[in-house]
């Protein structure tokens, strides 16, 4: 796969130079194995939202940058696959809404941890908790290596953003009384049934949007908290599921098919 | 990820040993780098699917039966995922339907064409096609190395069978009068659209069911040409979607959710 010229006209060409990038950063060690079949999935949630930033996943980042920009100590957490589709909107993103970044990883290896965090400076970030041993706190509930994390970053925050999370994480830190933003391409995930603000959208269109939209409501939090006693997480979820049905229907009706596979098996 | 122990109680346990068993031939280089990213669009589809053997499907995996035993010169085209998953029913099977089987990648390199050809050969195959230098013809239409076939194998079949197939070589052997068998999670998928009869079900599940129905089948021509004659693939398609649509209501009402990820990123 690796170096291989995709046609700019090609009708999947964004999907397939995102795919290629994955890969790349894969052999790097930014990425894990299992962060390339996570990805599959994505790709085949995403076919299935139309490849576009819904209005349900517009009002949900509204919501989130709300959140962050109102929030004590607000912490974007970051993995392979995040760092690999977003490292500088990530430090927009902090920037903006004064958040901190930490490291968080299902399974740690500091070499990873490294590799991310030398993503993430690349992009312009300054400060990057959470790698090696600065990980030392426990989250209660969950097992082994999959709990550790940063006790000057999530373990301290009041607003957590964990974009591509596993759904066992996110239920943890909503126990802790944490307000967490997932962004989750399936509407069904646990993850994103179980967060405060669920994102049902790319990371590589939310995270440019979230950027945006933070910049705007900076300096207006009267706003921000209408915005935030307006939304309804359950309710907006539902509207995704029904946008994808309605999106199914359509693609049936049309005899239009989704080029899911052309590539190497 | 490897060498994890899965728990039998798991909810995702089978997944989870399917994604294992990718992995660990990933690393032994049987399984190509986009083949995870194919696998976890794979899942998606499953989950929607609801992880089982639909009516549709098993419609489709009777006609396809029928089309293997009633063919003049079968053969079923293997790839990294597919020897990976079910080499053993890929040998039963083209004991069964006296099919030949051709390694066909996309992307080729004789390293993993040697590697599948050894998986195989552990399952019980005695020949195997389309390795190295014997992959000489080519199948019009189609650029560089994915146009490959065996000259003894693919290209003198009048049914083939791709299990995970990508959908311009499905066309292509379409084009070239071949009925083609294709085994795909995504109905909406070129592959599935394009194929002469599709089996929408995780070949983990089909190929078994596969060999089943060829055994049973295996003397009764008529019934073979009865199944044929009354096989209506676009229809079949149509009842495929409609159940994934049906899934993802009932899934929405009833609050149940997915957990796609729970997995390593």
């Amino acid at each position: 796969m690796k170096g291989i010229k995709i046609p700019p006209e090609h009708p999947r060409a964004e999907s397939l130079r995102i795919r290629e990038r994955l890969i790349e950063h894969f052999s790097e060690g930014v990425v894990a194995t299992a962060g390339l079949i996570a990805h599959g999935r994505g790709e085949a949630f995403d076919y299935l939202v139309g490849e576009r930033t819904t209005k349900p996943a517009l009002n949900a980042i509204k919501a989130a940058a709300s959140a962050l920009l109102t929030a004590e100590k607000p912490v974007v957490s970051v993995n392979g696959n995040t760092a690999t589709l977003v490292a500088e909107e990530i430090v927009k993103l902090a920037s903006v809404t004064k958040a901190r970044i930490e490291v968080n990883l299902f399974y740690r290896s500091v070499e990873r941890e490294l590799a991310i965090k030398e993503l993430l400076e690349k992009a312009g970030a300054h400060e990057i908790l959470g790698v090696g041993k600065n990980a030392s706190a426990k989250i209660p509930e969950l097992g082994s290596e999959r709990r550790r994390v940063d006790p000057q970053g999530i373990l301290l925050a009041d607003v957590v953003l964990v974009p591509l999370e596993d759904g066992d994480r996110t239920e943890a830190l909503v126990k802790m009384g944490k307000k967490v933003i997932a962004i989750d391409l399936n509407p069904l995930s646990r993850t994103a049934q179980k967060a405060t603000i669920t994102i049902v959208d790319n990371v590589v269109r939310a995270m440019p949007k979230l950027v945006e939209i933070a910049e705007k409501l900076k300096h207006d939090v009267k706003k921000c908290r209408e915005i935030l006693s307006n939304f309804d997480n359950e309710k907006n979820l539902a509207e995704s599921i029904s946008l994808i049905k309605e999106s199914l229907s359509k693609l049936a009706e049309s005899g239009d098919y989704l080029t899911l596979e052309d590539e190497e098996l």
